[in-house]
């Protein structure tokens, strides 16, 4: 198990350090990648030697974070890891070093402890919000190449402070990071206004499928094989999609439901405050949390599609939301 | 013209003020809302009589404010608009106060000045964040109804602290209010993951119709008056769509083009930084701002669409942006 610091001690640890590798999580997003920018650009301010590392490829979209990859230019003394919460997410090509991790900074109370020592903080909305902390205790002059990393961290890890991991610390370190000169509107449009084609191309396709049932309190959608093999969507855009139908206004449960190899349907269960997704998708041998649930049905669409709004009905039926609050 | 108070000023006046009418603007949003709200709250608060008076109807999403509307309850002795900034945006069933205000609290730069006093900033993002500080000057102990007001009013103008007026004040706000017991999940769901069926409809419409041009570089999306007449979206779910294409990846120029009554094509033109959509909307007789202007083309869809790509396609070649940072 990892020992545990406090941002002194693992300040201390960096301080003494040198020739430092920074190790991001596989499939990199916003925070694992403007942390490790942010540790990297804040160890050069110190006359340090450091890189960044990630097994899959950085996306141009950060470009702006002006990263200095690692290419075996020196060998580490240090090795970093930075919001990656376990050994599997490494991914294959930098699986190597997660066995050799000195310091571990994440803010994911499910990490498992593969460092040998680890600053760990699930309070925090973002490792980014560590990380703040984490340069100004280094007694780094934050610049603006260095704040527009910690903003992207901060704001892409809470949906731009919408999601309901924002904390008022969120909101104070990102007000912080704006009076040292955050370009707040290149950022904001680059992270939060730039669907890739694909996505809107899966955003069309689902929205042609939209069904309302129950009254308007349940939306569905549906996507098979054939339509997103022809759109060529990712992971990604089809994780997004998922959030769509219990985006509308009355809809208390949003239900996605995507084909599988094997000819089954994998389907999303969406409920907004008031409605446990669980008990949907429990019924049918899955689960998940309160708000965001699954389970996978073996049979055809009109199989599946039966048995998930039968659920959803009885979910509906013995909840009391519907027309409250949510503005129905 | 205005007196023109700061905060302390426009506090004493209300202190010494009873029997108050607080008057939102016409078609009313969070900001107006939130900002009475706080506001009604806070004179209760000091034992003061108070009501809010809108000449529309106040959307149900927001009856978490528990608003006490004006009926007549009262015979008003002091009237303060909050957030409006001219005299036309009372509307019809609250302009007979336009001319008797004794107090405006608003953030638009454009204010005309038509209240006796006014307490003006325009480097607020919203009137929210000024709302904040009176209600923090008056001595009122801020509660969650009232944190939960000024919380809607600082998120809703800004887009959920997305938008460009956004600053580290707005994110210090913020995080004030989350300390005082603003109820984040429940709003952040209510006010940004609630979309109205008929804008979910007008984005299934406007999706089906999306081209791209210019390698990419432009998306531009048209709707008919039967098509817009037929979902029955009214003027705020048509306005949301024309940032629509502008947010996809690679795309520097958004048009969206709606038929109008005549038979002309309204025309809106949303640019990403770096290129001013002005240029191309004055090219065809209109205006705006760098980047989001408009223009009306008078003719059927084939000409004007042929129109604004020839006048998109020239910006389009006389700028440098196309496959920068923002990651085309």
């Amino acid at each position: 198990m990892s020992e545990r610091l406090d941002t002194a001690g693992a300040v201390a640890r960096l301080l003494k350090a040198d020739d430092i590798l920074i190790l991001c999580h596989k499939n990199p997003d916003g925070d694992t990648l403007g942390s490790a920018g942010a540790l990297y650009w804040g160890l050069r301010a110190l006359d340090k030697t450091a890189a960044v590392f990630c097994a899959d490829v950085v996306h141009e979209r950060y470009s702006y974070m002006e990263l200095e990859l690692f290419y075996e230019q020196f060998t580490p003394k240090y090795v970093v890891a930075v919001d990656i919460a376990g050994a599997q997410l490494f991914g294959e090509k930098a699986a190597k070093w997660a066995d050799k991790v000195d310091l571990c900074i994440d803010h994911h109370g499910s990490n498992t402890g593969y460092a040998d020592a680890m600053l760990l903080d699930d309070t925090a909305a973002a490792t980014g919000e560590i990380m703040y902390d984490v340069l100004v205790d280094m007694g780094v002059d934050i610049d603006v190449r260095m704040a527009n990393c910690l903003y992207t961290g901060v704001s892409t890890d809470t949906g731009c402070f919408r999601f309901a991991n924002t904390t008022a610390r969120t909101h104070r370190v990102a007000a912080r990071l704006i009076d040292l000169g955050t370009e707040l509107q290149m950022l904001n449009e680059l992270l939060f206004e730039n669907k890739s084609k694909q996505r809107i191309a899966i955003e069309q396709l689902a929205l042609s499928t939209l069904e309302y049932h129950f009254d308007g309190c349940c939306a569905l959608i549906c996507l098979t094989r054939d339509q997103i093999a022809k759109i060529g969507a990712d992971e990604a855009d089809l994780e997004g999609i998922t959030s769509l139908p219990r985006s509308i206004e009355g809809v208390t449960v949003g239900i996605t439901m995507r084909q599988q190899p094997g000819g089954s349907y994998k389907i999303s269960v969406r409920t907004k405050v008031g409605l446990d997704a669980t008990v949907i998708a429990a019924a049918l041998g899955g689960g998940g949390h309160k708000q965001a649930a699954g389970c996978e049905i073996i049979g055809g669409l009109d199989y599946a599609k039966a048995a998930i709004l039968e659920e959803t009905g009885k979910a509906l039926a013995s909840c009391d939301i519907g027309t409250p609050r949510s503005g129905g």
